[in-house]
């Protein structure tokens, strides 16, 4: 098998070249850490990837985890890559140095386990999510819970889930019924179902520990009555050993696809012995659970573009070698004599890896751009800055979620069409990345979910302040690009495309301030699909103005071709996707209410 | 398990109301069938696909149909559908009286094959498939091959298949090197290898009638050098019993989704045993085959059609069931003291509700439309009208293959959506269906394939006419709806969309004028894409015109609501679909050349 998964050039060249990482490295938090050292970190990744990650791909969907006798049987390099997580430093990597972590930028730590993504996304959800855990912990808990749980969790010898769906509530986080009650020893009794937790138990692991919300008798109803506990699968006792903390795994969700990265249902306290710590504030729960959800969805971007970027290279491979067909010639016929092309001179198919390459450049950008804020934010040197990087942060949080899984599941679709009929075999893997995509645009916060936030939530943001500091990002860019003749048109086109997203909103606005929400939210995502444009046609004018630059540059990393194709797919991208705009906004500004419930019967 | 995996309503409504199947039965060839007959028969294949289809449905797609000793075991539901196929008329359904037919119009054996397909997409296909084989022999073959091979095709006794694909050529037929070897004993030796057989064999079959596309030696080189030949698994000998005719399966495929369906690699003549008998004239068989694969791709639209429709219905009846969220109140928060809603009032639930329904029923339509383009043509009485329903049915053949097949797959994706998390689980219907459609757009030519036939063949066809003649059916329903002040702005949008059509066409042909057909040709697709959005919006227009009369009627067979229903969904769809145009005209205008082949080194 190849382990051509991932453009490793491609992804450098984002991270260090647009992205900048060096600029960070500057930073008194990161001051341990050069770019060499995080180059050879990215390396060494890409080299366990290929080893460990990549190779059992395949397998790890032939043979589904499974729920047997109370656990779950999942494959065994799952056991392996926990630790080897561990001892590499992945999961330890962002934390600060006196919490056991290694204060590495998030952007080089996402770069990491992109590559681990890419290699095999069944894989790294185990200790990403055990990172996950780990933080709310570090960042809530108090230092006897650290204590007690981050060590064993950043080296990967215990697992971490978090605990939110439950079978009645769904998306609905507010119908949480769990059931948290104090006693006076310093823990809670825990009750309740919890379903679709990942990674929520495995045979080898000696433990896990889920970060659980629950209601504590008494609180009050809805999302403002939730609080956080930290359950274990088995509980420390005094000497120390691990007691069983009566977390029964009831079930196992058998799936579509990421079928070696297992969704369970667990049970809390059947047997009435269920004991969790509060972590951080009573009632506060959510709020806190949320800071780890914009790391989380971050992850699942990162995992979505991740995947497309496999099943692109995969369809590249295919077209470079698959002869069939000819060119027409200039009577419209083909001559039977003349040797057959290869695929990829086809310009259909040359349309459907421009599209793929576009969607996953473009997201492997989003990503690092988010990374890039969360650095920032981390390492602020004013209130100022933290006020900026928060607000950008917030705004990019749901775009960096959907996009990759939408349009990424898209250019995954389009990889397997470029097998034609091979690519629906399961002798190849382009079906399953096609079948392991799709779950990015449901899990964490639906695309529906993601989208009533940016612009129900993040829109409104400080009257607007997110979105006009994200417009000023942009147009930043706008600016570099017109002082080139070549870029000018896509500047201008860039620049027209977000003065409409204005009047969109201020379409929309007036719903909002008369307090009819619903229709305001009504198109919520084809919102997130018009601003999703917008931003991947940013973050490639800005590729096509860097690239410009370097193609002048005689010290150049890359060669002139790679400079070039980045500049081809960024017109590509504002010939095939900026269009949609138009009809996005034609869509979201016409006054026909359609999708509104109204007093008439359902019209369905 | 519900049986509601279609809505006969709809389907009903549309085959008699909208394209008015009783004014086909005036004509000779359907005289012994009226409506009550056909209705009965629509009815009878209904409780057929309730009782011995839909059962079975996620059963076949568990256990899926395996190569194993040199055949293939299929489910045993196979050979029982096969042959009460056979039994209740549905493969003869539409053939001559005098080869064993029973001269049904082609619109009610489609409107009964759509239940089949809905119930279970798996099974049709042996059914259908053979009755294609059999139409080749009935069409071009001697009186010989008739007797010896069609009625125990018909009774669903022997199965049937096409065999075109080979794995050097792929979609490029004129690279077919199956050889046939004339000998004096009145058949031809074949040789050679054929893939992506569906149907290929099956253990229980007594007989499988391969239609094979060979070349005889010494035939000119590419399409006009193939010739098409019956090829039995087992042969006639004298006695009349059955010779094992050295017709191998090498193997099978494994697949994604339809799993139930097999789709094989056949050897023939690897011994050096294999007879094949010429069908109709040497060199010819491209042309012959393309008259079966006209159906071949109605079938699949149909197919697809009937995989969105049921995939629709299991998200509507999830949607009306699962209680979820609240609505928004004028605060923009939500009461969690309130009850849940169901998810159906939620309007971004609604909005992929209505997406679905869109392209369900209107994808029906298209069905229908073809089938009634070919019931015409068949009858035809004159030889105007013959010529004119020729066109017609030549421009819609590529979009009813596509249209259903790409936004069929894009309804199924929302239906999926619909159920959240569930969605993705295997517990749950609709990841089959997801699974499922993907094929559609594969095989009998993929979407890239028909793009070109649409702008490569269908449109410059005699100077445009058939685009003339489908254009004015399209104001014909225009017109009709001008007339109604509430449908009027659809109409007038709906005219605009066909301008915009024929600027992108004059914007195109010249490059084709000049030889430069690869860039004629190199959007294709987006073409594809426009076209079938205005099709649709004309078969909506169609839909909400009647719907309008009828809600004046008195004696009107629906609710109200039904009729409303459609109109209201006219309305979505002139929304958020119709728009996609100015975007699709954009690109197709656009002066930007990106995926044609240049000198350049590829930059991908």
């Amino acid at each position: 098998m190849s382990k051509k998964y991932v453009d490793l050039e491609t992804l450098k060249y984002i991270l260090y070249d647009i992205h900048k990482l060096e600029n960070l490295l500057s930073r008194e938090r990161f001051q341990e850490h050069d770019l060499e050292s995080l180059d050879m970190f990215i390396d060494s990744v890409k080299e366990f990837s290929d080893r460990e990650l990549y190779p059992y791909f395949q397998e790890m969907d032939a043979t589904p985890a499974y729920h047997k006798d109370g656990t779950v049987i999942v494959h065994e390099q799952v056991q392996k890559v926990m630790h080897q997580s561990g001892e590499m430093g992945i999961i330890a990597a962002c934390f600060d140095y006196e919490d056991g972590g290694l204060q590495m930028p998030i952007s080089a730590f996402q770069a990491a386990v992109y590559i681990m993504d890419a290699a095999n996304n069944h894989l790294p959800g185990y200790p990403s999510l055990t990172l996950g855990a780990a933080e709310l912990i570090i960042e809530f808990g108090n230092q006897n819970l650290k204590d007690a749980y981050v060590p064993n969790m950043l080296s990967g010898v215990w697992g971490g889930t978090m605990c939110l769906t439950e079978p009645q509530a769904g998306s609905s986080l507010s119908d949480i019924v769990t059931k948290a009650t104090p006693t006076d020893k310093g823990y809670y009794k825990i009750t309740g179902q919890k379903i679709f937790i990942s990674g929520g138990d495995y045979k080898d692991a000696k433990n896990i520990v889920h970060l659980v919300l629950a209601r504590i008798e008494g609180a009050p109803k809805g999302t403002k009555g939730i609080s956080l506990f930290v359950v274990p699968k088995n509980r420390i006792t005094e000497d120390g050993s691990l007691e069983y903390n009566d977390v029964m795994t009831v079930a196992d969700f058998q799936k579509m696809g990421q079928k070696g990265y297992c969704t369970t249902h667990l049970g809390f306290g059947d047997k009435d012995d269920c004991r969790g710590w509060l972590v951080g504030t009573a009632h506060k729960g959510l709020a806190q659970m949320f800071l780890m959800m914009n790391g989380a969805r971050i992850a699942v971007g990162r995992g979505a573009a991740a995947i497309a970027m496999a099943a692109y290279r995969t369809s590249l491979q295919y077209a470079n070698e698959r002869p069939q067909g000819r060119k027409l010639s200039s009577d419209g016929k083909k001559n039977p004599s003349e040797k057959q092309s290869l695929i990829i001179e086809h310009p259909d198919v040359r349309r459907m890896l421009l599209l793929q390459k576009a969607i996953v450049e473009g997201s492997l950008s989003l990503v690092f751009l988010a990374s890039k804020y969360q650095d920032i934010l981390t390492t602020a040197n004013s209130a100022e800055e933290k006020e900026k990087y928060h607000l950008l942060l917030e705004m990019i949080i749901p775009i960096v979620k959907t996009y990759p899984s939408e349009a990424g599941a898209e250019s995954v679709d389009n990889g397997l069409q470029v097998l034609g009929g091979y690519g629906f075999c399961t002798d190849f893997t382009l079906q399953q990345y096609y079948r392991d995509i799709r779950i990015s645009a449901l899990y964490e916060g639906t695309t529906g979910i993601q989208s009533q936030d940016l612009l129900g939530r993040k829109v409104p943001m400080q009257n607007g302040k997110a979105l006009e500091l994200l417009s000023a990002e942009i147009v930043k860019t706008i600016i570099a690009a017109t002082n080139d003749d070549n870029l000018k048109p896509y500047a201008t086109a860039l620049g027209e495309k977000l003065e409409l997203a204005k009047k969109v909103i201020g379409k929309l606005m007036p719903f909002a301030m008369k307090g009819n929400y619903e229709r305001y939210l009504a198109d919520a995502n084809l919102f997130m699909e018009y601003m999703s444009i917008v931003v991947l046609g940013w973050l490639w004018l800005e590729m096509a103005v860097d690239a410009t630059n370097k193609l002048e540059d005689k010290n150049r990393r890359y060669s002139t071709t790679f400079y070039e194709s980045k500049i081809h797919t960024m017109k590509f991208y504002f010939k095939y996707e900026i269009p949609k705009t138009n009809a996005l906004a034609e869509s979201l500004m016409s006054d026909e209410e359609v999708t509104i419930k109204t007093d008439k019967e359902y019209i369905l």
